[in-house]
């Protein structure tokens, strides 16, 4: 789109060192800093909503030129209400605690030193992201509380979204004395921009991939930084033989229809076999009326045609799938122990929850799912950063290292030991 | 050396699989099962410490026919006393208490979920060594405690050690009702071997290289899992304009000639201005007495010549070397705001101390310094896991992300979140 002056690569590389050199400022600077930079962007962006309402409708207007679907359009539009939102979401990341510094779990040991640790910022954060141009303020929010430098590439469709908001973050920045820098947006649509970015190890620390499944493969196999990566969301709910039931026809609603198109949205029912034919046609029944399409093994099928209601044959792939619409497995088993085998199996290491009153089972379902977030009689739709108590989120990771589950301020940062002496030597 | 009986690379797999397998039940072992693992082979290396002795005098053999040198020869050679000390380690790992499950910081939230965090093992953990075969009962000692399955690969010098103590660990395993396979030995000496292991994310979590630069930087290059790595240790010890000069003296002296060959022995001393006619002479001579040869800036050249004592030119690469032998570069500075730079731009990130009676200064330092341990008043070779209370450690990591410094149980850990409902939904 834009006519390069100068190769990619250059520029690319450009940001990178220029990211570095910023990040020193921004792990330095204090708190009142970092809450004046977002404040300062947040009256930014409702001084200057004209501006982003008039760059945002060009972005919409190409969208549907180019035929985007409406649903796409839907993702890229701002409306007053959305960027009140922006601001309002900074306003609330200056008033979360200041996490780096913090020191911790100082201890005296036998040498007499005291060794403790230190929370700091991870240095430069790349976030990658789709058509969404909430993200890029949100994302330079956290970061920036984070006291990291941040690199953002946004979806070309957003490009002039992005670029208004990316002036007003730097402005903000520079008025409240950190480096405009800081916070950089990658300003060409160039789909080879984001391989170069992920092959600096020595510019960029972490990478956070928030895209479909393709974008996320792609780093995966060309990324030479760390990434904090959020794949498929197959959630479950395990409707135990000690449900309550009415809960468990609450929480399975819940978690399938409230919202379909989410990555904490249940994709898979499992219902234990003794209480199956009392559950399955009481959900069926909500299921069946909001048309959600279901997919069951034998048993559940049978036990759904016998209340009249349909259901087709769950094939292999439908235990791995993450529909993103109203479609849903359903498998009856014998108990938690086949849950959790099952959860373990084909699960995507997201977000699973029990249900039951059994005090024992719920212990052991959460002790031996290995997902991210488990959960005892809640719905899977309450896996979230804001739910979750973090004030916001950059992405929710299905990784098991640095970062797991909804990651917040804490998951932008790392931890340093720090050690108090007074003339200690090693013997 | 051993002809396979069926392609490497399905060895290596069949290894996989098991090791996935029996991550299962060791995540879900109790703590009495894992303890009494650990003390059975504490037992089994006491009570055949016969067949060790003989195995490890076969490969002492065979590494001194081969030419080995003497120091890798003593790395590899087992005393009476080493392998009483591995005996010992795994009781003491025996005591420390068990991470696995503690559920810390459970919240209240809105919608009415406590939220909190479980650890839990990572899952299956593939540490690569040279050629210590105590190694081989250290990683396992914690990565069983930490409820990890393991597989091991040691040097090709210590094959037939690791072999006896690798069947002394899968017979302890056994004998306390847990899988065998929860610790595997990789029994071929085939280089190609530690390429297959780091290509097969599916079963293998995490790797830990324990090892020289070249094998680090092969594993960079063609691992597909993560890595806890441990790079270079360029560690610096900054004497401050405001430090007491004979505690500084003492620490620059232990900091570099405690012991040469480690990690976090000091290898650059980085000296104020305003008192290096002071100091410099006063270490400068404790140097020379112990042989060790310094290169320095033109200034320090000058003080220590002025003083009768011997200083080479330093010049560009000494500022990044790891010289793991009695060398020691010298840099003069006006103070603590070149020392950080100094630091952040030539060392390692793992270990820096300052010295000195300021506390804004110390502060700062502390704060600023990017390295996996920051010290005051302290010397850099405390950088350890016993030194740190951790108890035993797998590893000092370079990296930021995960585990940063001294990697003990709690690296081989992940947070999982839990959530405790009673019927929440999402609205």
């Amino acid at each position: 789109m834009n006519a390069p002056l100068k190769p990619l690569a250059t520029t690319i590389a450009d940001i990178g060192r220029r990211a570095r050199s910023a990040s020193t400022a921004m792990a330095r600077a204090g708190t009142s800093a970092k809450d004046g930079a977002l404040l300062a962007i947040a009256a930014l962006v409702r001084s200057r909503r004209a501006a982003i309402t008039q760059a945002n409708a060009r972005d919409v207007e190409r969208a549907r030129a180019a035929g985007l679907d409406a649903a796409a359009v839907d993702r890229l539009a701002l409306s007053g209400a959305s960027i009140e939102q922006m601001a309002a979401g900074l306003e609330q990341i200056a008033q979360l605690p200041d996490p780096i510094g913090a020191v911790s779990d100082v201890r005296p040991m036998p040498s007499g030193i005291g060794v403790g640790r230190m929370r700091v910022p991870l240095g430069v954060v790349a976030i990658i992201y789709e058509s969404r141009p909430n993200v890029t303020i949100d994302a330079a929010g956290l970061c920036i509380k984070s006291g990291n430098s941040t690199i953002l590439r946004g979806g070309s469709e957003a490009i002039e979204s992005n670029r208004v908001l990316a002036r007003l973050i730097g402005e903000g920045l520079a008025g409240a004395g950190l480096p405009a820098y800081a916070v950089q947006l990658i300003d060409t649509t160039d789909r080879a921009a984001v391989g170069l970015l992920v092959s600096m190890p020595e510019y960029v620390d972490i990478v956070v991939p928030r895209g479909g499944r393709g974008l996320i493969e792609r780093l995966m196999r060309e990324s030479k930084v760390p990434m904090i990566k959020h794949l498929d969301g197959v959630c479950h709910v395990y409707v135990d033989s000690d449900a309550d039931l009415d809960m468990a026809v609450r929480i399975a609603d819940n978690a399938k229809t409230q919202r379909y198109g989410t990555c904490n949205t249940m994709e898979t029912l499992l219902v234990a076999q003794s209480i199956a034919t009392r559950f399955l046609p009481a959900i069926g029944r909500i299921y069946a009326d909001k048309n959600v399409e279901m997919r069951g093994c034998p048993e559940t099928k049978a036990i759904l045609h016998a209340a009249g209601i349909a259901c087709a044959d769950a094939s292999d792939g439908d235990w791995r799938a993450e529909y993103l619409a109203p479609i849903l497995s359903i498998s009856t088993l014998p108990g938690v122990t086949e849950a959790i085998e099952h959860i373990n199996t084909f699960g995507s290491r997201h977000t699973d929850s029990i249900v039951t009153n059994n005090h024992a089972t719920a212990m052991r379902f959460l002790r031996e799912v290995d997902s991210a977030s488990v959960m005892i009689n809640a719905s899977t739709r309450l896996a979230d950063g804001y739910e979750y108590g973090l004030g916001a989120e950059v992405g929710i990771s299905n990784d098991k290292l640095h970062a797991r589950g909804p990651v917040g301020l804490e998951g932008l940062t790392s931890l340093k030991y720090v050690v108090f002496g007074d003339g200690e030597l090693r013997t």
